[in-house]
C-alpha cells in the first residue's frame, strides 16, 4: 500500500508539471496577439506603414519583458519541480494560485501595449509590475509550502540548493515591489526594472548551481 | 497477446489523459481573452481608464470563476484517471462529451462578462449554471460508467475511494441545478453559488483523502 | 549501433505523437472563439439577447459537428499510432500534412457560422465539407503509406487489425465527395452528412475492434 | 552524486523538449487566426463571398508558407535534440530566444496576409523573410553552443550526423539573407524563396540521413 501511494504521489507532481507546463507553453504563445497587425485603412497617408509598425514599439516591449518574465516563472517551476516528490491539497491550491496569475499576465501587457505612451502610463505600468509581484509572492508561497520542513523535498535532495532556492526567492517579493513603488514615479524605470529583474532571476539560477556544485567537489 | 492487450489499454488510458491535459490547459488559458482592454478611444474624459478598467468587474469575476472551475474539474478528471487503467468506446465518447462541455466554458464566460450588469443578467447566470451543471452531470456519468462494477478500475484500487468518490459526484447535478434555479431568482447568488461550487468540491477531494488514508491506517 | 536506431525510431514516433496530440488538442479548442458574444450595442430592441443567441444557431452546429469531426481524427491517429513503430520522411511529409488540414479546420467552421444561413450556403458547405475530404485522403495517405508492406508496421500487430483499418479507410474518401457533392443539391443536407459521418467513424472502429477481438479468440 | 546529477539532466532536456514542443505547436496553430472570415456586411454586391474568399489569397500563402516553416524548425530542432543530452545555461537562453522567435512567427504572418497586396510588399515581406533570417541563425546558436567540443552531445552520437548537422545549419543564414535581400528587389520572388527553403531543408534532414547510413554500413 505504501508503494502504491508513493507511485501515485510521483505520479501526481509529475502531471501538476504536465498541465502547468501546458499552461506556460499557452499563456506564452497568446502574448504574441497583443501585437496587433495595423489595418490598411488606419494608415495615414503621411507616415504609411513603416510609421505605424514602429508606433508599435511599447507592444514589442511588452511582448519581450512578459516573454522573458514568464520563460523565468517556466524555468524556476521547473527548478523546484525538481525537488519536490509530493504533493498535498495547500501544494494544489497553491499552484493553482501561481496558474492563476500566469494565465493573467496577457492582459496587463495589453494594457501596457496600449496606453504606455498615454496619461495612462503610470497605471498600466503599476498593473503590470503588481502583476509580477503577486507572482513572485505566489512562487515564493509555493516553495515555502514544499520546503519547511522539507515536507514535499525529495529526500536526497541536496541542502545546498534548497537552502539557496528558498534565500534568492525571498529577494522576489521586495525588488517587484520596488518596481511597482517606481512605477508611480516614473513608468519607464518600473518597466526596465522589470526586465533586469528577469535577467536578475535567469543569471540567479546558474549562480546558486555553480556554488553548490562547487561546495559538493 | 493479453500482454499485449494490456499494455495498449494502459498506454491508451495514458493517451486520453494526455490529450485531455493538453484541451484543459488550452481552455483555460483562453480564458484570459474575454478580459478585453479597453482601447483608448472609446474611454470617456470624465472618467478615464480607471473607470473603465473598474467596469470591467464582471469580466474579472467571471475569468476568477471559471479558472476555479476549470482547474476543480482537471484536478477531478485526473484523481478519477488514477484509478481508470482501461477504456472503452463508451468511455472515450462520453471524456469526448466532457471535453466538448469544457471547451465551451470560455463562451458562456464570456456572456458572463458582457452581460452580467444588464436586463439579461438572469439569462447569462442561466446559460452559466447551467453550463456547469452539464460538466457536473458529465463527469458522473464519466464515472458511473468506470466505475459500475469496477469495470474500467485498476484491480489493486482502494474500495474506499472508488465509493467515495461515487457518493461525492451524486451531489455535482443537484448543487449545480440550485445554482441554474437561483439564476432565475437573484443572478449574483447563482455566480456566488458556482464559486462556492468549486470551493467545495476541491475541499471534498482532500475531506475523502484524509478519511479514506485514516481507514487504511 | 541497431538498437540504438530502434531506440531512437521508438522515440521518433512517440515524439510524431506527442507534437500532433498538441496540435489536435489547440485546434479543437480554437473552434470556441468562432462562437462570438453578441455585443450589446448590436442588439435590436424587439428581440433582445435570447433572439441573438438563438440566431447564433448555425456556429453551435459547427462548433458541435467540427468538435466531433477533429475528435475523431484524432481517435483514429491514434489508433494507427499503436501499429506504427517506425518512421520515413514520407510519413513524417504525410503528417504535417494531415496536421496542416487539421489545423486549417477552424476557418471553414467559421465561414460555416457566418453564411449558412445566406446566399452563399452551398459555398460554405463545399468548402467545410471539402475540408473534410481532404483529411479524410490525407489520413488514407498517411496510413497506406504506412501499412504497405507493413514497412512502419510492429511486428507483432495483429493483421486482423491492419487489414480492417485499410478496409474501413477506403470508405472515407469516397464518402466525404458524397457530403460535398450534396453541398451543391441542399446544403443542410451536406452538413448533416459530415455529423453523420463522425458518428459512423466512431462506430467503425468499435466495431473492427470487436469483430478482431472475437477472431483472435 | 553524479549518478543523480545525470540523471536530472536528461530529465531536463526532456522537459525543455516537451516544453518547446508544446509552444511550437500553439503557435502553429495560431497562424490559423491570420486568415480571417470575410463579414457578410463587408461583402461587396457585385463580387459576393467567392471574390472575397479569393482576394484572400496573400492569407493562404503566408499560412501555408509559415506553417511549413515551423513544421521544418521543429523537425530541427528535435532532430538535433536527438543528440543534445545535458543542458547548461546559455543553451536554456538561447532555446529561449528561438522560441521567442518562433512565437514571433504569427506576427509577420499576419503583415503579410495584410500588405501583400499593397505598395508595401517590398516591407512586409522583407520582416517575413528577415524574421526566418534570425531563426535561422538562432538556430544555429543553438546548435554550434551544444556541438562545439561535443560538450552538451550524448557520448555515442555517430560522429558523422553530427558534422553534417553542423554543415548543413551553415547555409541557413546566408540563404535566408538572399531571401530578405531578394524582397527589395521583388517581393514576389523573396516570399517563393522562403517557401523553396522549407522545402530544401525537409529533404537536407533526409539526405544527412541516407548518407550517413551508408557510411555506418
Amino acid at each position: 500500500m505504501a508503494n502504491d501511494k508513493l507511485f501515485l504521489e510521483e505520479k501526481e507532481t509529475g502531471r501538476i508539471e504536465a498541465f502547468s507546463d501546458g499552461v506556460f507553453a499557452i499563456a506564452i504563445t497568446l502574448l504574441i496577439l497583443d501585437i496587433k497587425v495595423p489595418h490598411m485603412r488606419d494608415l495615414t497617408s503621411a507616415g504609411g506603414l513603416v510609421q505605424a509598425l514602429l508606433g508599435l514599439w511599447p507592444a514589442y516591449i511588452a511582448y519581450l519583458i512578459s516573454f522573458a518574465t514568464i520563460l523565468i516563472i517556466w524555468v524556476n517551476h521547473h527548478r523546484i519541480f525538481n525537488y519536490i516528490k509530493r504533493s498535498d491539497d495547500a501544494f494544489l491550491f497553491l499552484n493553482g494560485f501561481l496558474l492563476f496569475l500566469v494565465v493573467f499576465i496577457p492582459f496587463p501587457t495589453a494594457l501596457l501595449s496600449e496606453y504606455l505612451t498615454s496619461q495612462y502610463a503610470h497605471i498600466v505600468s503599476a498593473i503590470y509590475s503588481g502583476t509580477f509581484l503577486m507572482v513572485a509572492v505566489a512562487l515564493q508561497l509555493l516553495w515555502r509550502h514544499a520546503a519547511k520542513d522539507k515536507r514535499l523535498i525529495s529526500r536526497n535532495a541536496d541542502h545546498c540548493f534548497i537552502s539557496n532556492i528558498s534565500k534568492q526567492y525571498r529577494y522576489g517579493p521586495p525588488l517587484y515591489l520596488l518596481a511597482l513603488m517606481l512605477s508611480f514615479i516614473w513608468a519607464p524605470a518600473s518597466i526596465a526594472m522589470c526586465f533586469l529583474l528577469a535577467v536578475f532571476f535567469s543569471i540567479a539560477g546558474a549562480i546558486t548551481k555553480m556554488y553548490c556544485e562547487i561546495e559538493i567537489k
